[in-house]
């Protein structure tokens, strides 16, 4: 009787201290140890330690993240690019005019050089056009199949398949601090969303994006939003800030970026009083991923890597601070 | 000694049942037994009974909820025209030309009626205008300290309350099941923003609003957002579903209103599929509050109430159903 009371005890006592064990291990395991890795856990010890000077109560602790080349790949082209294409083909029984007329006509031929060539307003511009005409609901669906079956060029994996499991780990170890994660991209809106949140844990709420306008009206008796093809909001350098304090009315205390697109993100979250944290991801792993930055014409990392060495931001090389790349890989 | 013990026990036990009890017994103590608050409870606990075939996981679980006439008082008229009533005042020093220039000239001679003259988005628009040219965080400020000391014409009461015990009590009650709780109002984003999170318990990034366009730039080497004189969002009416599809991305199972701006609100969460629930309250008690609706000039509730009775949507009359107005008051 003794006994067994005093092994229900021990067996209680290494559950608990196995769990505490795990939770102490490594919030962050597939990362290298180094100056990287380091930087972020003490960001997050100093900011949710009680009594500290840097402590931030939980409902000040917002994380923002683009999502192009920092949470999921953007190469050799943007995911939602790949879409558009796929949406130019699906559409283009219905628009013979688009034979001869670009960016359709490259589209159709298999050159998406056209779409490339009025820049990235005029990409996200020409998104948004192709993405219209559909009510919010149906459009979700859209992207919902879409992105359930199409392939990366080169992998053959599915785009959810090639998001940064280190970076899953930042977002799941600060949500597990009490962070509230968001998504701020230059992408569609209403493409993250039907699948930000399986995929990330980030919901629709936390998700901010380019934007087309929509319409409230009746159709069949029902009420929808109809998508027009008119560009509402474009997230991208400026406009980041200016979403942030749309969507989320209080200026991160964290940021992660991988361009000159995030550049204002970070100043704006930088620029906070009290404890703030930075974070670029630089894409030099042309081995596992892609290699880029300087030069590069979508997603260039240029001022950005200037300003993170004058300001101490954290710059997270893939090569060298990620042991594992994609979900799944060996370590 | 042994007695006093058990006694001492006993007493606590009793107390802290009661304190259960009361809690589990009723969530609503200002609302009357009634229908309407029947049909609050009814709802909420059949979307979270695992097993109901009306259960709705939690995430899905979002609430939104007009703020004027819904959450607090707006009569004689709206708190945030009191606002730009002062702040005209507070800046005519700056603006000579005011003294001949209307809606501004009749403000100043305390006449408010030319500033309602345009109606109500041109009332928007004025307050929009009047409230730019600071940063985000001095206009924050602004309204923290206007909030702080401004008081009810009649009353003579702080804003903050004159909100609706009742309702106060639905909004906790909702997230204490679950809910996300939201604002969805015709009112200025960052005139609530300031003062939701402590008054209602909800955070910024859950308040939508009308809004002015911001530029992000640099001041004094800093990176600070500008507030424009260019409305950027109208959240009325059929704006109030596009405001909630762009913040939320999710259609709400649950809506509360109290006029016809919040209409369409109401017809978008109403129509999704599964459970949903809406309400209006309807303003009926002239001795505690304000009795208006059917004819009213800014916050008419008259095809609201024909489509409420058509569809079976919940009235709370605030003479029948509820026990108090005011926070402090005697039940």
């Amino acid at each position: 009787m003794k006994t067994t009371r005093y092994s229900a005890i021990a067996l209680l006592a290494a559950v608990v201290l196995t769990t505490i064990n795990a939770r102490a291990q490594d919030p962050l395991p597939s990362w290298n140890d180094g100056p990287a890795k380091q930087s972020i856990i003490n960001f997050v010890e100093k900011v949710t330690k009680p009594g500290s000077p840097d402590f931030v109560p939980v409902p000040e602790r917002i994380a923002t993240f683009d999502n192009d080349g920092t949470l999921w790949c953007e190469k050799p082209l943007p995911v939602q690019v790949y879409f558009a294409l796929d949406r130019v083909k699906t559409l283009a029984p219905q628009h013979p005019e688009w034979k001869t007329k670009e960016p359709f006509a490259s589209i159709l031929k298999g050159d998406p050089k056209g779409l490339m060539a009025g820049g990235e307003r005029g990409l996200v511009e020409m998104l948004m056009a192709t993405h219209a005409g559909n009510t919010t609901e149906e459009f979700e669906q859209i992207v919902k199949d879409w992105i359930s079956t199409a392939k990366h060029p080169k992998t053959g994996k599915l785009y959810t398949e090639m998001v940064y499991q280190p970076m899953l780990e930042v977002l799941a170890y600060l949500r597990a601090n009490g962070f509230k994660t968001f998504i701020v991209s230059g992408g569609g809106i209403e493409f993250m969303r039907p699948w930000t949140e399986r995929v990330y844990g980030v919901p629709p709420e936390q998700v901010i994006g380019s934007s087309v306008k929509t319409k409230f009206e009746m159709r069949d008796g029902k009420p929808v939003l109809v998508r027009l093809p008119e560009l509402n909001f474009f997230d991208d350098k400026g406009g980041k800030p200016v979403g942030i304090n749309q969507h989320i009315g209080r200026r991160p205390i964290a940021a992660f970026g991988n361009s000159d697109g995030d550049l204002q993100m970070l100043q704006y979250t930088g620029a906070g009083s009290g404890a703030r944290f930075c974070l670029y991801v630089r894409h030099d792993d042309d081995l596992r991923e892609y290699a880029y930055g300087r030069k590069d014409h979508l997603a260039k990392l240029d001022q950005g890597l200037d300003e993170a060495a004058a300001k101490g931001w954290t710059v997270a090389s893939m090569k060298d601070d990620w042991k594992t790349i994609f979900p799944g890989e060996k370590k």
